[in-house]
């Protein structure tokens, strides 16, 4: 096994005529990264326009810069560990303090890593989370980091898009026209976004969860005994971020849960998030009946002392929301969902992830590492959509909300699933009401159940519609949803799938920004710029081979027309024949003309009408 | 070129456990088209019980009826000539009327077909459309068949759904517990619904197009000089159809228009339509100014006779449009909308199809051809989206729509094109005040435009959308837009995505029967009945390979485990568990307790908040 993991996992595929650029904040340790894309002039008759570069948001971490120095065995290098030195809050212990952990590090693991951090806890009664500092007024490196992260294209949108478009209105939002980092903490403080940054993954390029923020995807990954090795996964872990994935969760069951999530942190600039549950299933060998608070909290804390960002935790499986299962369709299809309603039903008790919630808080705010709370009942068909099992949970999820935000611990909602487009905007709304505008993080919707194999259309649907209605965060379906474990090709149309139902809400939200890129494509698309038009898109390579099935030749990359439409036909020459037009009969006097023919119909109109 | 047509086209393609079936109307020769999907039964423990035979819309034509005597050569049989002789308002001509037909006749022509119809027209002084008839109180044969054909699974639908789900709001519908054929011919009275049925199409299987009846798709083909023969066409027509196409619209360019188009009309079971002015524009080797009234018209009779359904006519694009659209990202982005305005400015004068568009509506009614009027100033961008040109263009149309009523002429409206979600809804409420509620005909639209390669997913998004609004038929965007021609796979690909978002559409207006099949996939899932979820599905085929991937071997398609959770865990047997539980207990009792714990949890969040 080490000799696989020993290759370095660094995605060979490259985005053509991209440079990676970080800009700085306050201080010279927070370098915020960015792609540019340059583009090529624009060249007519006898002159030639410059066209500008454009900058996107760049998840790839330092596997994309070629001056990085990097070792999958080391991991990244620390960027924030001078941050929280500074803080002076936490304590570098010399051992991990989970009885697990200990025993995997004294040779019953395989695949262990070789470059293992000392864990950092917080100080005795200290809370490190970035809730607690922004609730003091306090604005860390972390904040910084993701308000220049979020503000980038704000100022060429006000230039270009401003003042010609109508802008969207946002749902419920109260979007600044500049992101400052003073915006981003008073976000983070009321509870309305989340900074998934435990204080073990110093790796981390911070990122922000929140719906007046660019909307964002995660990326499952995960090994199966028979599948996968540790290497493979962390390999899936790049190719998810080089396409655009913002955080990713590690689903791995079987023998090496530990280790490979330990390859995964190390080697990860996202947030990483788990389940934990899984883990402590596997641990009682699968047998949900066995689980046992002690057993879990170890979990816990194992994963804490790793630098897992964020736990999925389904507290809101009560003993009294089960019955309302029992008619469903599908009943209970969240794995975790399953393993504590069976918990619950076996030992006739209350969930003792409810019951033990304030002392998960206590655990979530030494490391900072926040809540998912997971919807164990969220609906598996378009038929057990939005019921009273389903709302019932969410109404929980709202109360341990307000129980997390009395100790200062981060939340984020999930929520389903499978949700007919008229049932969509419902979720929302609840959601908002019901857990106080806690992020919400949703998987899909699907919006039907008929298309097994093509559940990323099904459920990108859904996702852009609840984007746009406010979720914070898209949880990515691929193609193999429902039918089997997604390969290296699944996991990069569902994250391109996804990147396109999170662009298509920011667009409609308004987000200042989001449409410089579409504007920069549609221009290059419209001037011919063949190469531009891939370069900008969101996955190159695909629309250069698309491309080149019909018209292989480089030659074409540069013509005037395309297999479409053929040689003779050239849209672009009949607009400039209609600008020519316009300019030599004056365009103001056309559109007075226009105005007034419009007015002169609209009366005939009433008069026929 | 003959050797290669003599090759039956009918796709190998079949669909698992299925069986084509006829229900019969008043008469015995309206036999409307059925698939039938078998399920095996559930079974669990020392019992079993029957699944019912989901019964689905067929597309697919002759090609997938066992019995059915196929030759292309001969085309398929005229399953609505003794209609058309009934009606006894229609001459059967000895000869073409188009002088451009004639002339092909006379050997001009590759690759002629060789079992010609005798083109029939309407006799003086006679209108031949389905309004007519509809507005006069006759209820067709043609209506009737559509009526059985969208009244399936209605009343599945009443006992199975109805009572246990609160149904959708149809936007602005009216639809109906059942689909009569009194309704049917009222929605085409009123102009809200369209049956595209030419009298020299009797191949045709008649559907209908409008927001009160199930959502359509349209897929395009056709061929372009370099990369298909007649064959090609053909097959694609029935790959096409076999997925789910409702109708298809032939763009095909080049030498063999006429002749491609005869092959596929004669062999087609669904509604063809054309855009002529590509086919004037080629017999004026491709100069627009060329283009003459008198040459259109010819060209209009001779696919009039040919048994085109529906023509793309682009008469809203007004003179006085044109500079409307000299300061977009994209100009004038459609080819027809392009080829007219630069006739207009070349020769400073009204657009020819708007001036003479009492006599083209002469035509239409000879015929029964229905318009599908152009959006020649369509968006191409996002930037563009619901601008001045467009919507200017979208009141004439409404115009226009009122010209051709008064010819009781078939009218739909197309649509955009690229829009940003939250502008969607305003193309749907304008074209519904503008164009009086004729149905509206959407090209997807396109939600963002930084996915070339992924343009079927950005277009699924906002299709679905419009189609949830109120959008009739939607026009399929494949892989390959902005790209490429689209091959065999793409079709495919575009075809199912549409399928998709024309499904989610139909279940988020409350359309009665819809997610009949929805509930079976769910409960076939649900219940590890793998076969059953992949026969139910859309690609049955894709559903099953994706499967196979991960466990090929037979077994596992009736093991109670997936590849996804694996062996250990079941989530049915944990609702089984579940269900058992809440016997055991009194499930009336829980609910009253649940019922009970949140109106006290209510109450505390009320004290707290």
């Amino acid at each position: 096994m080490q000799r696989s993991i020993k290759s370095n996992p660094a995605s060979k595929a490259k985005f053509p005529n991209s440079r990676k650029v970080y800009i700085s904040g306050s201080s010279a340790d927070i370098r915020v990264p960015m792609r540019e894309i340059d583009q090529s002039p624009t060249v007519r008759d006898d002159h030639s326009a410059e066209n500008p570069v454009i900058q996107v948001y760049d998840t790839s971490g330092p596997y994309s810069d070629p001056n990085a120095d990097l070792d999958i065995r080391r991991g990244l290098p620390g960027i924030r560990n001078t941050w929280l030195q500074r803080r002076d809050d936490t304590n570098e212990l010399s051992n991990v303090v989970s009885a697990y952990s200990s025993s995997r590090r004294n040779g019953n693991g395989n695949g262990e890593f070789m470059g293992h951090n000392s864990p950092r806890c917080a100080k005795e009664n200290r809370n490190v989370t970035q809730m607690h500092y922004a609730r003091r007024g306090i604005i860390t490196p972390e904040m910084e980091f993701v308000a220049i992260r979020e503000n980038q294209n704000r100022r060429r949108y006000r230039e270009e898009i401003l003042e010609r478009r109508h802008p969207g209105v946002p749902f419920g939002a109260e979007m600044p026209g500049e992101i400052t980092p003073e915006f981003v903490r008073s976000e983070i403080a009321r509870g309305r976004a989340i900074i998934p940054a435990n204080i073990n993954h110093p790796e981390l390029e911070p990122m922000i969860i929140g719906r007046n923020f660019l909307v964002k995807i995660n990326a499952n990954i995960g090994n199966s005994a028979v599948t996968s090795s540790i290497a493979e996964e962390v390999e899936k872990m790049t190719w998810a971020i080089h396409w655009g994935a913002d955080t990713i969760m590690d689903l791995s069951t079987g023998k090496n849960i530990h280790e490979t999530r330990e390859w995964i942190i190390r080697n990860c600039p996202v947030p990483v998030g788990t389940v934990p549950i899984y883990q402590a299933l596997e641990k009682v060998k699968g047998d949900p009946a066995a689980l046992t608070w002690g057993l879990f909290r170890d979990t816990l804390i194992e994963q804490a002392e790793q630098g897992v960002d964020y736990f999925t935790i389904h507290a809101g499986v009560r003993l009294r929301h089960i019955p309302l299962t029992a008619e469903r369709v599908t009943g209970i299809v969240s794995r975790g969902g399953s393993i504590l309603a069976k918990w619950c039903m076996v030992h006739h008790e209350e969930n003792f992830l409810y019951t033990r919630f304030a002392e998960i808080c206590e655990i979530m705010k030494a490391y900072d590492v926040s809540f998912s709370l997971g919807d164990g009942l969220r609906p598996g068909s378009i038929a057990d959509a939005n019921d009273a099992a389903q709302f019932a949970e969410l109404q929980t999820l709202g109360k341990l909300t307000r129980v997390a935000w009395e100790h200062d611990v981060q939340v984020m909602i999930e929520g389903p699933g499978h949700v007919p487009m008229h049932l969509i905007r419902e979720n929302m709304e609840r959601e908002l009401q019901e857990c106080f505008e806690a992020p919400f993080y949703t998987l899909g919707p699907l919006t039907t159940d008929i298309a097994p194999g093509y559940d990323h259309i099904t459920s990108a649907i859904g996702a852009a519609m609840i984007g746009w209605y406010g979720c914070a965060m898209l949880c990515y379906v691929t193609p193999k949803e429902h039918l089997g474990l997604p390969d290296r090709d699944d996991v990069k149309n569902g994250v391109i799938a996804y990147k396109i139902a999170a662009h298509a809400a920011d667009l409609a939200k308004g987000h200042p920004g989001a449409q410089v890129r579409d504007n920069a494509v549609s221009k290059a698309r419209y001037e011919f710029r063949w190469n531009d038009q891939f370069n900008l898109s969101l996955a190159p390579d695909t629309a250069r081979d698309f491309h080149d099935e019909t018209l292989p030749k480089d030659a074409s990359k540069i013509a005037h027309f395309c297999s479409m439409c053929g040689p003779k036909f050239c849209s672009m020459k009949i607009t400039q024949d209609v600008r020519d037009y316009a300019r030599e009969h004056g365009i103001d006097n056309l559109d007075d003309a226009v105005a007034e023919g419009l007015r002169e119909k609209a009366a005939a109109f009433s008069a026929t009408t």
